[in-house]
C-alpha cells in the first residue's frame, strides 16, 4: 500500500530499440523495462514495479519515454540518473529523474503522447539512419498523404486500425489531436499526437499513408476504411524501426 | 596502361565506420576499400584498384567520401549504383556514380576536403549518437575554442599535429581554409576544411580544442604549440567515432 511518505519517481528515458524485444518485460529476452527494473532494484534493494507511458514494440525507439516507480528508500534525483545510467547499457539512457506526487502513474496519468515515424525517401538509403528510419525509394505524393492525415484528426473509433484482439481495451475510440507529414530534404517525418494509441495504430496509419502516397488508394477511400466505414482496403503495417516515442504530456 | 577509351568512374560514398577497420585494405580485416573493391571486381570481372579521397581510420565515418577506379567494360552509372549497393553491406552505401576524365584520381585530384567532428555536450549521452559523436559531459568555453580555431586557419607547418613518422609525406605544410566550432543545442560540431590532412590531424585539433574548452590551456599557448613553436603541451587525440569525412572538392 502506498503511503504519503513513499518516494515516487518519474524518469525520462531515451533508447535505441534496435537490440531489444520492446519495452515490456518478457522472460528470457532483453527488454527496456526488464533492464531498467534490474538497474532500479539493484539500487533500491527491494521489489519494484516499473510503469512505462508507452509499451513500445520490438525495434521501436524512444527519445521521450516516461517511466515511474515507487520505493521506500530515497535517492536524490541527480544521484539516481548517474547510478541508473552506470547500470544500464549505452543504448538505454535515463535523461532526467524527478520526484512526483504518490498518485503519479507514467501510463494512466498521461494525457497525450506523440509518436514520430521517419522515412528516408531517396533512391539510396542513408546508412546512418538505417536502424531509425524506413527506406522508401519510390516517389510519394505528399499532398495526398496530408489529405488522408487531415481526415484522421479528431475523435474517431479506430477499431479498424488495431491489429490486436480488443479484449484488453475498453474502447477503440481515440482522439488524434495532430497528424502531420513533413519533408526535410530526403527525410519525411509523420508525427501523431493522440490521447492514447491502439496496438500498432501508428504503424498502420503510416502504412496507409504510404499506400496513398504511392497512388494505390485515394485519401478519401482510405480514410473511410480506416475509420471503419468500409472494408475495402488492405494496409501493410509499417516496420517498427522507423517509429520513435517522441513525447508524453501529463 | 590507361587509354582514352577506358571507363573511369567516380563514386560518392557514405558509410558508418563503426564495424570496420577503416578505409584502407588490410589482410584479414573488414575495411571499406576492401568490401568496395570486392563488389566492383564482382561486377567488372577484372583486377581493379580503388582509390579513396580520404583514408579514414578505424571507426571513422563518411557521408562524402569519393572513390575512383578505371575498368575496361562499361556499366551505366545508374546500374552501377544499384548493383554495387546490392553487393555491399547496409552500412556502406554508394550514393552516386559518374563517368569522369581518365586522369581523375579520387585522392590526387582532390583540391580540398572537409571533416566534421561531433561532440554531445550534455550530462547524459544521446543514445542515438553514441557511435557518431564524442560524449563530453563537462562545460566547454566555446569562445576560447573559437580563439584557438582562428589561430590555426591559414598556411602553416602542422608537423606538431601529426602522430605518424613523416616518411610518407613530403611536407607537413597544410592550408586550413576554415575551422569552425558551432553549437546546436547539446551538439557541438567542429568543421575543418583544408587542402590536405596529416595523419590524425583533425582528431588532434579536436583534442586541443577540448583542452582549451575545459580551461586547461590558453588558446594562444596551445596555438603556439600546435604550430610547432613550443613543446609545452600534451594533447590527447580525440577518439575516432566522432569524426566524419564530410565533403571533398575537386
Amino acid at each position: 500500500m502506498r503511503t504519503r511518505s513513499d518516494y515516487c519517481c518519474r524518469l525520462l528515458l531515451a533508447y535505441d530499440g534496435t537490440n531489444y524485444a520492446g519495452w515490456q518485460i518478457q522472460p528470457g529476452r532483453d527488454t527496456i523495462q526488464g533492464l531498467l527494473r534490474a538497474a532500479v532494484v539493484k539500487l533500491f534493494d527491494e521489489t519494484i514495479s516499473i510503469h512505462g507511458a508507452g509499451r513500445t514494440d520490438s525495434g521501436v525507439h524512444a527519445c521521450g519515454q516516461v517511466a515511474s516507480f515507487t520505493a521506500k528508500i530515497r535517492i536524490p534525483p541527480t544521484t539516481l540518473v548517474r547510478a541508473l545510467n552506470a547500470n544500464l547499457p549505452e543504448d538505454i539512457r535515463v535523461l532526467k529523474a524527478a520526484l512526483v506526487a504518490p498518485d503519479f502513474h507514467a501510463r494512466f496519468s498521461a494525457r497525450r503522447k506523440e509518436y514520430r515515424y521517419q522515412i528516408v525517401n531517396a533512391v539510396v538509403m542513408d546508412p546512418f539512419l538505417r536502424t531509425h528510419a524506413l527506406h522508401h525509394p519510390r516517389k510519394l505524393d505528399l499532398a495526398a498523404m496530408r489529405r488522408l492525415a487531415r481526415l484522421l484528426v479528431g475523435r474517431h473509433d479506430f477499431a479498424a486500425l488495431s491489429s490486436k484482439p480488443h479484449r484488453e481495451v475498453k474502447t477503440t475510440v481515440r482522439t488524434i489531436s495532430r497528424l502531420s507529414v513533413q519533408r526535410d530534404g530526403n527525410l519525411i517525418t509523420v508525427a501523431v499526437e493522440a490521447d492514447g494509441f491502439l496496438y500498432k495504430m501508428v504503424r498502420t496509419i503510416v502504412g496507409a499513408l504510404l499506400k496513398v502516397g504511392r497512388g494505390e488508394a485515394a485519401p478519401e477511400e482510405m480514410g473511410a476504411y480506416l475509420l471503419g466505414r468500409k472494408r475495402t482496403h488492405f494496409v501493410t503495417t509499417a516496420p517498427p524501426h522507423g517509429l520513435i516515442l517522441w513525447n508524453v504530456w501529463y
